[in-house]
């Protein structure tokens, strides 16, 4: 872990303290799920402060922490934090105010006698690039992801709708031993598949229509992502022509993925090959994400990024072509950037899948 | 809708427009679903912005609101939210600081020329009490849930372990017509359901003990919430006398509901009962809930609370007691505060359901 980084960063802030109370930014730091919880960290000092539900759990399993337990007194919990921040004799502490809410803020703020200094993505650096251990994580989520599509493909046709076929989806996910939906999945047929975020809905599947299929599961506390378009039945010349274009961009974008590139020319090199074809104005959104404790972190693979891909970064590819009142098209992967190239963990074939 | 009310307390508290951010706000007063939009009002005025994939069907159903869409100009959208509310010429402008990140409140801050004005629970005063029609929905996701009970009920000596039984809930849930859970599912088996909020997990569901089920459903945009806890196999002469003093206070606190009695009487009802028998030290939470677009609204049932049943607010009673180690028993239904006594939506009897 990255801890001992963190505290470092901390310190060359010149704050003596950081509050964690974002539940990402918790199971980051610890690695122990809680639904409430808070790390402190200084340059030297690492707590988990929890309630009795969790308490034993984390006692257990956090051994070089220092782990309290909130609730003995009959205080408020934000006093009894207060109290601990108060008795550590912190001057400044750092917060995520970008996690944060202003009611906290205030209460906070009124009860410790420190200096609240506000930061977002604080952790953002060292989130990024993953641990070979979070990328195993990420690689079983995204090899049980690619399990629960084709167990899904051939069930297009008893779907009764959309819905029915992402109700199908979750339950293959449960089945999977995944924790549930990392995401609400994204069924778009026809039409729909024109809208990139298209909210699942009771249309019917008719035949004839592509399907478009974004899901992801929660595997370990970790996120996969995954879409494909299927052709059910008979598919039209232009939409057979789109899925050949989306593909190409697709994979001249992961060509690309390597440490040290600046994130836009990813994003670049899968909108030149959709601009080359006319269809420039048709691809709605950026080329992908990053992809971890949540479903969208850093970076964001734009072509308005600054940043710069780092190794072991774990990124989505989801150029998409969407023709507004006829249909859309998106495939997205999960790759891992390395030094020299890239690693897709996602291995469901990029062909077009026909069915029906 | 009581949507002159609420503008009128937005003129009496001194404030010339509040902005709400909030998506359970947004929904409330707007009666449209949308994961990115905004309201603001002022004395005279609705305006409901949003982005492209909600803007039609926005325009469409909100007849007498001002319909803004986001995103024409090359801006962030905090910029364009901010334009609007800078041409108003709002001089105070009151927003959610309990559902506000600090980050959103400094860039609005900055981006606005009118001071900002935080409230918590600002719709509060206005949520608690349904309207018919809100409880009309309500009621059917009740129905439903207690349809998803039915058939679970027999389903529990099938399933491989607690999650997969989480599983078959979320599944009939999807094919009741819900559109998900409205919490994750609590099933806990044997010593697990000592524990009032234990998560889920691959525990064995074994025979000759308790099994305790705590799920709801969103249904058209509001939640059920629904505790039973099942004998599977022979039962333990102490469980089965802990159930019927859990039944006995549930039935003691409903007695009690009406529109007009402080909250706090109904959770002390409870506690009575659960004290007469000596498991006062056992009952480890408060007695309910409010529930509706948010599986806990206001009131909170419990002896701490100040508050006054209003009529046609819709309150849980969950009473409930846990032996640490051993086993615990909770039995929670729905029910709609009226004018003289209350009604009960929740349909499944409060009678042990023995199964195995």
């Amino acid at each position: 872990m990255k801890l001992l980084e963190i505290q470092a960063k901390i310190k060359e802030k010149g704050i003596d303290g950081f509050l964690f109370s974002s539940k990402p930014s918790v199971f980051y730091l610890s690695r122990f799920y809680s639904t409430n919880a808070y790390v402190l960290l200084t340059e030297s000092k690492k707590l988990f402060m929890t309630d009795s539900r969790y308490y034993e759990g984390a006692k257990d399993r956090l051994k070089d922490w220092e782990v309290i337990l909130f609730g003995k007194k009959n205080k408020k919990q934000i006093e009894e934090l207060s109290d601990i921040i108060n008795e550590m004799e912190i001057k400044k502490l750092g917060f995520e105010e970008d996690r944060t809410t202003v009611s906290f803020y205030r209460k906070l703020k009124e009860a410790v006698t420190a200096e609240l200094v506000g930061f977002s993505g604080f952790l953002n650096p060292f989130r990024v690039s993953k641990t070979e251990e979070e990328i195993e994580i990420i690689r079983k989520a995204v090899e049980k992801t690619d399990r629960v599509f084709a167990y899904i493909l051939n069930k297009i046709p008893q779907a009764k709708d959309e819905l029915d076929l992402r109700r199908m989806i979750i339950n293959q996910i449960f089945l999977e031993g995944g924790e549930g939906e990392s995401f609400p999945s994204i069924v778009a047929s026809g039409k729909n598949s024109a809208v990139p975020h298209h909210e699942t809905s009771h249309t019917t599947i008719e035949k004839n229509q592509p399907v478009l299929i974004d899901m992801g599961m929660v595997y370990r506390g970790y996120c996969s992502d995954f879409t494909r378009t299927v052709f059910y039945g008979k598919v039209d010349r232009e939409l057979e022509k789109i899925y050949h274009i989306v593909k190409e961009a697709h994979l001249t974008a992961v060509e690309k993925v390597k440490a040290g590139v600046p994130v836009r020319e990813i994003d670049l090199a899968a909108r030149k090959v959709i601009e080359k074809y006319g269809y420039g104005d048709y691809f709605l959104h950026s080329t992908g994400h990053g992809v971890g404790i949540e479903i969208h972190e850093p970076p964001r693979v734009s072509h308005l990024s600054e940043e710069i891909l780092v190794e072991n970064a774990v990124i989505t590819i989801e150029p998409g072509i969407y023709i507004p009142g006829k249909y859309g098209v998106r495939l997205e992967n999960v790759v891992v950037v390395r030094k020299n190239s890239c690693e897709t963990l996602t291995k469901t074939p990029l062909q077009p899948f026909k069915i029906g």
